[in-house]
């Protein structure tokens, strides 16, 4: 099989993830729950793969890395855990449901929120179109780091600069870009970085996390048994204590952690830039095909990210996809990849897209048996 | 290693369940978020795991089982779904601060709470405590199946039936419970079951969930991608997407259901009973000893479920427990188990007690050297 749908997940994980998820399973115990040597381990393996995500983002203090379930979860506690009644959201047209539809269900506490239109390749037009977004009640940006079904790359750092200058935090949703892109938190403007483990960090589903880049911390979204202050009623203020209650999942991280070495050990900037090639070629390959439909420029790898949309004409994503799967064995992602807002500044909402994303693991034959499936589908 | 700390995590795992760990890691990709074969298969064990833990509870409808990353956030999920400004919650004296806490956090909201002592073994005294609780504005009705320290059983299906009665929600907590004692949501006045995967149904940490046993669907504690309705800014009303937003943690829930497998195949009845016998022999032993302290009659399967704590006359739990584990090699938990509630109850809130937990792996031998170390730290 042909895996090209690492937006969604990456696929294969590496031997050395695997083992370590494997080993952390069958050798541990509950960390931070007891004395014994396994508990002791356990927590060991927890503050090893903290600092390692704090040093791989550029935070000093590894208790700012929080591990939660993925990354919609930790947008859902950034977000729910700084925004209070009567507050105002700015977001990119590009951003996710995770982000979406949190907002969505915060109008209820009377919060609200506006879309910022990202203008593709144009950095200064963005950067207007989300100062003039700003309100005088505006609380909180929030930003993906890369559109998941365009690969567009959003000025993150720029825009974060931006709205810190009004005094409003910061979040930006890295789900699509950490492990691909660089991302260093020392003198940046971004509050809160959302990521995903399982992605880019080549971690297990089920991790992911944030890393708090300033003195404001949230609220917590759930309370419960920490292993701190077990006397008290009230959570613990502590971090990571405070957003990470009840029993974790200790071999993900452990996975994670894992993956994080690998994506170190490869070089994330060569890495990236192999990966940037091959959706180049791609792309080059599909635009020369008359049926197919693109909707960015070239991808580069300042404006962009190793994600690839497109259609072709007279049939549907969907249909697209399972052509590939049955007849060509091609694993892609099609449809609308949960991301609503992103389709409706393309104009894809009715149709979704086909979405190619490889891999570390991906190779050149691969991107040139897809485009040779795809131009066999007319 | 003579591993004695199963209320924390069950240790170790079955293989079963390493293999169905690994199996899933290594061949899985993201369920519910495409088209191609590996997703798909993804798709099917998150059915499969569903559909056997409804089976297992003894609900209908699988979609009515919520996937979650612990018991913890399930509580919180179920407890600040249903609960208003201005609403009060009845407790019972044995909660772990997995319960305690999200509550302590709502008073924020001006919602209450009262705790009903649990008068051990008389089951008469504790419905007429919790009756006595209940309030105009009483909501919801929180409920720890067995004691997490003391291994007391409460009379859940007594206690729901009377708040059915005065038309309030019930949730039971089964974290220490689930796979060790039967339950059957069939007929059950028990609105919303909450468990752990990682204990007595032998998944790996990092998973839980709950069972909605009613017509009132709590609200979602996050929103997000769902793979549904991803047109639609709004999350999907539709279960289980509702309260699962983001990427799953597929790998825990495939070891899940393999638990789960692994708990039917031994026999719930036979298991439990036998980790009963293991915990009176305990008990007898210890009680024999001058220097120990025990808290509870002699255990029985009505009223206990096989949890035991003790302490030992002027020593601390936690050095009991530094020296069972360094000089004897055997893992306790010792402090205060995320439950200050149950120690405040019977006094053990400065010292917290040692507790032991046997597992379907433990054997007369390790609760006889257990034994026989206690007898010589004196």
């Amino acid at each position: 099989m042909i895996y090209l749908d690492n937006g969604a997940t990456t696929y294969p994980k590496p031997r050395s993830v695997i083992n370590a998820v494997n080993n952390a399973f069958v050798n541990g115990a509950n960390p931070g729950r007891g004395g014994h040597n396994l508990a002791m381990r356990a927590s060991e393996l927890m503050y090893s793969a903290r600092s390692t995500a704090a040093e791989f983002f550029g935070c000093d203090d590894p208790s700012r890395v929080i591990f939660t379930l993925n990354c919609t979860t930790a947008l859902n506690t950034v977000i729910k855990g700084v925004l209070k009644e009567g507050d105002h959201v700015v977001i990119s047209s590009y951003e996710h449901n995770a982000v979406l539809r949190p907002l969505e269900k915060l109008k209820e506490r009377d919060i609200s929120y506006t879309v910022a239109r990202v203008a593709d390749g144009d950095d200064e037009q963005t950067l207007m179109n989300f100062r003039s977004a700003i309100q005088s009640n505006t609380k909180l940006l929030v930003c993906t780091h890369a559109s998941n079904v365009f690969g567009v790359r959003l000025p993150v750092e720029r825009l974060c600069a931006l709205f810190r200058e009004y005094g409003i935090l910061t979040c930006v949703d890295s789900a699509q870009t950490a492990g691909i892109v660089p991302i260093d938190l020392k003198g940046s403007a971004i509050n809160y970085l959302c990521f995903a483990g399982h992605k880019g960090l080549y971690g297990p589903m089920g991790t992911g996390g944030f890393v708090i880049n300033c003195g404001r911390i949230p609220d917590s979204l759930t309370e419960g048994g920490t292993g701190s202050n077990s006397e008290q009623s009230a959570q613990p203020p502590i971090l990571p204590d405070k957003f990470e209650s009840g029993t974790p999942n200790l071999a993900g991280i452990a996975g994670l952690k894992s993956g994080i070495d690998f994506v170190n050990s490869n070089g994330i900037d060569k890495t990236g830039e192999r990966e940037m090639q091959l959706i180049r070629n791609a792309y080059k390959a599909l635009e020369k095909f008359p049926h197919v439909k693109l909707y960015t420029e070239l991808p580069d790898s300042e404006k962009n990210v190793p994600v690839l949309s497109f259609n072709i004409d007279g049939r549907d994503s969907e249909e697209v996809s399972e052509i590939l799967n049955k007849r060509y064995n091609i694993a892609v992602r099609a449809g609308l990849h949960c991301a609503m807002l992103a389709h409706k500044s393309k104009n894809t909402l009715n149709t979704g897209t086909v979405r190619i994303v490889p891999s570390v693991f991906s190779t050149e034959n691969d991107i040139m048996r897809l485009c040779s499936a795809v131009y066999n589908i007319k």
